[in-house]
């Protein structure tokens, strides 16, 4: 088992990953004293994998617990979702040291998150992440929340969890489309803060893509400790933390333009991050070599759906209703060279337009 | 002016108190360089009173102003309303950098201040509480939230603001009943936490009653420390911040058993003071005279409504549906002695209920 720590003072707790950890999650649950009630929040693909076997394996333990389920998809990640989740808690006599925990990938943690942060101004919160990208990005930071209808996201708290599991065997079930998504995710880390890795990364690119449990645990640790590195020292996004949006600026833009429908989030932060490396090899100083083996890593991971349609003006129109513009200049996390990033605004739009198309052939060639 | 500290680290902020603040409220903004652009939000009375005023005068200094009007009382502190403040800011494209600023009592603050937590997880808050309560209560300790229909405060979080005004003039216009009913916050600091502070103020009651702008200075000042001091130490409630629930636990069942019609906070409040100070007499060792001293000065800061008709039964079940309960114990915050806490459970709910009868019956008198 490998553990890594997230230090954020008394908000401090750890990332446990392990094949086979959620028929062990009783004990570490134990040993932590996190409380006795545990509200088991899943959706039903979740809780009928993992799910029940897991809520008879704490109640042997001698937790008491109650399962909810809510509904599948990111357009079930909205306050109304997380009303009726308070109003199930409430209803059960829930109270401040009820243990919420959340089963699933991404939007199950960012939806019981913000109950838990929330919920009697906040509870004890466990995170139980079943997906590859849940378990090296939510599952470190702290950031959770909801949709509003007219934007991503936009609701939301930093509330840390008080303990992670991560089950490499829960990635077996994983979907190949789904699997290789998080794997850019997986990337990204490498890129923006350690060149090791990502050469590690580019050499075991085939055994990862088989999943094999011994390599997934220490992908997934290394990428959970550069985010718990990152956001000790930056936890609110003021400042470090931006480099973990390498490739989102545009990626996010994308995945809006086109409804959120045709791309996997990782899927469209790889079209962010194929761009922002031609564009670091523009306006930084990433060399032709490092941006060439950039490119055949991203596209090796997998097939990514095409983006010929979509017109730049639209995305950039996305990028500017983002919230994380700054009085209207567009930010860009760009590479000096791979493990290393290099924050640049101000730059030519009309030429991030030419990189973006050369971008979208070279993926479609 | 005063100035009160409340330091809490990185989340640390000033309370600024002073006669006539709002005119030079603008100043002290642009000394501490939050942002630019402020949502300065209200109920039409305090608009009217003060929001327009007030407008004018942060535009002048060269603020972006946007005013948003909520409805007044305790009933549209919701979801709903807070969701209908997202809408709207949205659409007015706030973001992270916007000030979100409450201008009211404690429903305003208490509304705004959640969805300045939750709005993009966290932008700028401004308080400016107009109310005696607010000022000694709501402006110190971060404290948001919203009500569900299942219960008060239910959903909330802990969300410090980056500056708090306190302008003792607008208490002025406060209603009579409103005023004294925050009285009863007052003597609560002093109880716990400050025997010359209480002794001050029960000699000077006359003065504080008409609303002398420096005798109440230096009141809300000294309340802003001790609650200041406490937080301090214990921000999220995990102990000392418990001794600020004196009198809470049967006063916040007294309102929620009269369905929060009948009393004001303060005066629920002031029932439950009375009683745990006979109790502090029965359990601890608050003596005869000190119980005296305090039935006096209680009784003479207003008249009480009635409470001979609420059943202990139904008060008893209030607190038990609290959510401040840990494992089924009531416990509640006695007095050693003014000044002094000492926290007690396990106490016989049949002596209790006495108490509480002879409490009732001496306020009818």
């Amino acid at each position: 088992m490998k553990i890594v720590k997230v230090n954020l003072g008394r908000r401090s707790y750890d990332i446990l990953i392990d094949e086979g950890l959620l028929d062990r999650s009783a004990e570490a649950l134990k040993q932590r004293d996190i409380g006795k009630r545990i509200f088991l929040v899943a959706n039903t693909t979740v809780y009928d994998l993992y799910g029940a076997d897991l809520e008879e394996k704490w109640s042997k333990a001698g937790f008491s617990v109650i399962h909810l389920l809510i509904p599948d998809g990111e357009r079930h990640k909205n306050l109304q979702t997380v009303e009726n989740i308070y109003t199930y808690l409430i209803a059960q006599r829930a109270d401040r040291n009820s243990i919420l925990a959340a089963l699933g990938g991404g939007v199950t943690g960012d939806v019981v998150g913000f109950v838990a942060a929330t919920f009697m101004r906040g509870v004890p919160y466990l995170q139980i992440p079943t997906t590859l990208l849940a378990q090296v990005d939510s599952s470190v930071g702290g950031k959770t929340g909801v949709n509003h209808r007219l934007g991503k996201n936009l609701i939301g708290a930093f509330y840390q969890p008080s303990l992670v599991c991560v089950d490499t065997q829960s990635l077996i079930s994983l979907p190949e489309r789904e699997f290789r998504a998080g794997m850019f995710e997986v990337l990204k880390y490498g890129l923006i803060y350690d060149l090791q890795f990502f050469e590690t990364l580019y050499d075991h690119l085939e055994e990862i893509k088989k999943r094999d449990p011994e390599v997934l645990e220490t992908v997934i640790s290394r990428c959970c400790e550069i985010k718990a590195e990152v956001i000790s020292i930056d936890e609110r996004e003021q400042n470090l933390r931006r480099i973990l949006n390498f490739g989102h600026t545009l990626g996010h833009a994308l995945e809006a333009a086109t409804e959120y429908e045709r791309f996997k989030h990782g899927e469209a932060v790889a079209y962010g991050m194929l761009a922002t490396a031609r564009m670091s090899h523009e306006w930084s100083s990433l060399s032709a070599d490092s941006l060439a083996m950039i490119e055949k890593t991203i596209l090796e991971v997998a097939d990514l759906p095409g983006a010929e349609d979509v017109s730049f003006s639209k995305i950039l129109e996305c990028i500017k209703s983002d919230k994380k513009r700054q009085d209207d200049q567009i930010v860009y996390v760009l590479l000096k060279e791979i493990g290393k990033t290099d924050i640049q605004s101000g730059l030519d739009e009309s030429r991030i337009e030419s990189i973006w198309k050369e971008t979208v052939a070279r993926v479609a060639d």
